[in-house]
């Protein structure tokens, strides 16, 4: 039996779950490519800036993933070049053909033309970043706990997260959260109660794939936990002093930036038609027009819903997409027609801090405490198919509890940071 | 009242130690200054390498330590000067004062003037050189996976450890098994069973500071491991490539240094006699002769016993020094006498991997899986202070019966690091 190649790119949550599917068939050979040695449960990403879980918490080798599967070949690896009209892809100085390629890449953070903005308002899309953001956090309690100045100190107090997403608006609410329940214990400095949090959204709502009501929910939700929400209004000339808001100044040692994505750079290599995002344009069965052997899912693609508007970039969609290849593929083995994807959507949700989340499913928005337990509830389930994932959720349910920060460590710079020196650590 | 001002340098155990039972007394107000804003529990940073805890299961933030002690004032710095002889210390570009002086800054490791060795076998004295051994030992199996090159394979599942004491020992016997286990599954590569560690000690034999009977249990145990015990020979020459051991030159990816300590740099500015070890002599009230308010413990002193010899730079001596001074200062306070340090020995463990170890308590040795599990208890009880620490058990446990390990996570540099260049992650 001649086996069929299949080169997956990429081991988010499109990857994982194409390779889950494909490698219950014995016929398929499949090479799951990757930079990095794990995959990362993205929606909890802020957690870990948050110092609420641990990196470990929310990443699990691919190869532990994929241990018991023989059909699956993992390599760490960062894939180059695409050569797709003669199948085959560069990674390791090498050139690997396949049969089949499915390209799941994921998003970076854009900022849309001024990436040296970058420096003084990271992202959040991977754990290094997280880390960064965390220790940005925790150094600014501690610098402004020393600090006399005053106009110093507020400047060190304030946070702005740019961009309304779901991303942008867990932050601002933990950041928010963080500051009065966890760190006002650990701070003799008063001051710290004069902590400011400030959410900017360059469009008219936050949460703009919700539904107003919620959308207008977590607004109330961010006020009273103190975040200061701006809408219709853009930021601009970040730097590691402040921004710009609009016409306001606003002096501030922590920007984070969850502002817009763009598809991963190989995208640029993908041929054919891009939608404005830069997302490649797939067919109903997730292939490119042109080529029938090569897969374009998740973030990476614009893949349009039978309602004809792009799905959006999230983790249902590519874990979906990921898991409909294997009805292609096994199509095309039997020589039938491929079947088309259609996206079950079951709905959207985003927490805002401790109790409180706004979920919409199937036309049925609700808020407030039900919603933060179905948002635990349905991350808690993805993380235990993870093995010892359960320690997580005690975790992660003991901190809630606790009101605990068990990670919150500064590491990997040095305290003299935003001096702009870099001592050795001894 | 006029409190006493106590300014404790350093958060390892023996500044936490002395913290805590000085802060008992309200007419001390206590500042305690670190450059890090957690406490290690160093006896398992090796864990973290072997990417079997997470840094924040045995780190924990000084202020959520000292929480509840009103009149103890943590500061986020580096100290920079010391001006005894005026009672003043400098550090955040500021003079302070002092009533007493603790100084308990703890070692780091010495490369003895081959300190570009560092670069090639980093040590293992903080979470980031875990982090990065970890990253290393990881990547080299994952290098060794891709390589087809027979050679280059071999040197890159070649693992020295340099320095058969403790930590020597314990990170030998883990490699060996990490491969042997926990790896062995994952790769499939079947050449990975052809790993390679050795563990290189100049001395005589490994855990010199253990009975005889122990140290060849111990490396009685290494072999067992597979990990190949080299005593009486120094390593030499160590490149990016390799290294010389004794006249044999072995190319090695992946070495680890883990041979001979210094006292922390500030120790230099300390006035007075130092030892061998450049450790700082003090009186049996652990004060300088010339500074009876300053004070120096833990690795950065040079402490004698009751039989005359140095005391050991391990934890327990630093904890036991920094909950005497508490006397001390009070016995000042009353203008009584002071008393002498009595060091209570209450013995020496080190452990060899799974289910193995070996102990020397008051004359009395053992070894496998009774010292093993007294290994385990001992540690755990001292975790268990920490709020919240059970979890480290757990989860140790959970990976010790399941031979995972959760933290095997590449992070902080990209794949090609050996390739000398640094990709940015998207």
């Amino acid at each position: 039996m001649v086996k069929k190649k299949i080169v997956v790119v990429g081991g988010g949550f499109g990857g994982v779950s194409a390779v889950d599917a494909l490698s219950a068939n014995p016929e398929f050979e499949i090479h799951l490519v990757d930079r990095r040695n794990f995959h990362l449960f993205q929606p909890l990403l802020y957690q870990i800036a948050m110092a609420g879980l641990s990196p470990s918490d929310i990443a699990i080798p691919l190869r532990t993933l994929f241990r018991k599967k023989r059909n699956v070949h993992i390599t760490l690896a960062e894939v180059d070049q695409l050569d797709i009209a003669n199948n085959k892809i560069h990674y390791d100085k090498n050139w690997v053909e396949f049969d089949y390629l499915v390209l799941c890449c994921g998003a970076k953070h854009a900022y849309f033309g001024n990436e040296k903005w970058e420096e003084f308002a990271p992202g959040l899309k991977n754990l290094e970043q997280a880390i960064e953001i965390r220790r940005r956090i925790l150094m600014a309690f501690e610098l402004a706990e020393k600090e006399t100045d005053p106009i110093i100190r507020s400047k060190e107090l304030t946070f702005v997260v740019v961009g309304g997403g779901p991303t942008g608006v867990e932050l601002a609410g933990a950041i928010a959260e963080m500051a009065k329940h966890t760190l006002a214990n650990d701070y003799h400095n008063a001051d710290l109660a004069k902590i400011k949090v400030m959410l900017v959204e360059a469009g008219p709502c936050i949460l703009a794939a919700f539904p107003q009501s919620l959308s207008l929910t977590a607004q109330k939700n961010l006020k009273e936990l103190g975040v200061e929400v701006i809408i219709n209004t853009r930021a601009s000339d970040l730097s590691k002093d402040g921004l710009q808001i609009g016409d306001q100044y606003v002096p501030a040692k922590t920007i984070i930036w969850a502002a817009g994505v763009l598809p991963s750079s190989l995208t640029m290599q993908i041929p054919g038609e891009k939608d404005r995002l830069g997302r490649a344009l797939v067919l109903p069965d997730l292939s490119l027009p042109e080529f029938k052997n090569v897969f374009v899912i998740g973030d990476q693609a614009a893949c349009k819903s039978k309602s004809g508007e792009f799905l959006p970039g999230i983790a249902p969609v590519a874990m979906q997409q990921g898991a409909f290849l294997k009805d292609v593929i096994v199509s095309d083995m039997l020589g039938r027609a491929r079947p088309t994807f259609e996206y079950v959507d079951k709905g959207i949700m985003a927490t805002i801090g401790r109790s409180k989340a706004v979920v919409s499913t199937k036309g049925f928005n609700f808020s407030g405490l039900p919603a933060w337990l179905a948002w635990v509830f349905i991350h808690l389930i993805y993380l235990m198919k993870f093995k010892n994932r359960l320690f997580v959720f005690l975790q992660w349910a003991w901190s809630y509890f606790t009101f605990g920060r068990g990670a919150r460590l500064i590491t990997h710079k040095t305290w003299r940071f935003y001096d702009g020196e870099k001592i050795k650590l001894e």
